[in-house]
């Protein structure tokens, strides 16, 4: 099984994929955490390239390309692996993320990047996708500014989470959108309780 | 004007370009020469990130989109500007070494290959492109097989160059394939020729 946390900054996905996976092994199930963009040594200097100030403006399209590439080597590398050997995986971040803080941009056709990250992954989508949805004022204030996204500015942040949103609407029977304002240990109940769903359905 | 040097290590690209460039300039042209891979601070971090051992085995899905973010910020951030201001550009590599290096990896397919690059590149197309054709069998014995593409094998160095001539055999009308064994000065004769036709062209 692949279980995607997604959501804005400062909204609790690192906790809650750390909840899931110590549950999944509880059951006895090997689990593979990752995240994105990182996870792989090449997805780590990818993440390093974009946010360091002596790289200057990034295009746009350089942009999305540079995250599709960390997208592609993650799930060759990382992804493909672990579930191929049987594992469930639990990653913070993936395709919603690039499709939401990409188009909340408004430069790029967000068609073009939802077929740029398709292309990436090679179509691998997520069993479940739990979006930790979050106020952006509230959890802006929480969070040190230091980087280029968190710098962006706040309308950009609401468009992210209209983007999020949006991604979860289109295709709900694989999206679990939660508050992330509740308490942690109710949200970790929440997310187990999708997962058993998930896995007692036919072919889950 | 835009210009791109093509074809294998060892070509004599580095060379014949600056020759180019320096021709323009006796005539009283602004030249903006410059190079892919690199040729902006991203572009050559990412050029660094894909031949450090230490990124390990780079997915080929990855290596293209990696290749294409350093295409797309090149173009924003050099070439177009450029173009803008009415200098002339005289550019080491461009698309067709994308497409003629993935494609001869026989991994991805060249369609999907030249389909990225143009989305990366916006579109923008060279005026003029020169294919230095070189046998590898020459070229490789010349220079040191230390980074990654060198040491890919031989038949990998032919299957290259035929995805150059494939190339220039498709748009004839906007490359010039010049043997690279040919006398350095001849060789820079026939490109400058090759220039002012263009210009001399309704539009050119």
């Amino acid at each position: 099984m692949f279980v995607v946390f997604e959501g804005g900054d400062g909204a609790g996905k690192t906790t809650q994929s750390r909840l899931l996976a110590e549950w999944l092994e509880e059951q006895g199930r090997t689990v593979v955490r990752t995240r994105q963009p990182g996870g792989t040594a090449l997805g780590t200097k990818v993440r390093e390239l974009v946010l360091d100030p002596s790289t200057g403006d990034v295009d746009p399209r350089a942009e999305a390309l540079l995250y599709s590439a960390d997208k592609a080597q993650h799930v060759a590398e990382v992804i493909r692996p672990a579930l191929a050997a049987g594992a469930d995986v639990v990653c913070d971040r993936y395709v919603d993320s690039m499709i939401a803080y990409q188009g909340a941009g408004r430069v790029l056709d967000p068609a073009e990047i939802t077929k740029l990250a398709r292309w990436a992954t090679g179509g691998l989508c997520p069993d479940l996708t739990v979006l930790l949805d979050v106020d952006p004022d509230d959890a802006l204030a929480a969070k040190d500014l230091g980087d280029r996204l968190e710098s962006a500015g706040e309308s950009f942040h609401h468009r992210v989470r209209e983007g999020f949103l949006a991604l979860a609407e289109e295709d709900p029977g694989r999206h679990l959108v939660v508050p992330a304002r509740g308490a942690r240990d109710e949200i970790a109940a929440r997310v187990r309780d999708a997962v058993t769903r998930l896995r007692e359905k036919p072919g889950g």
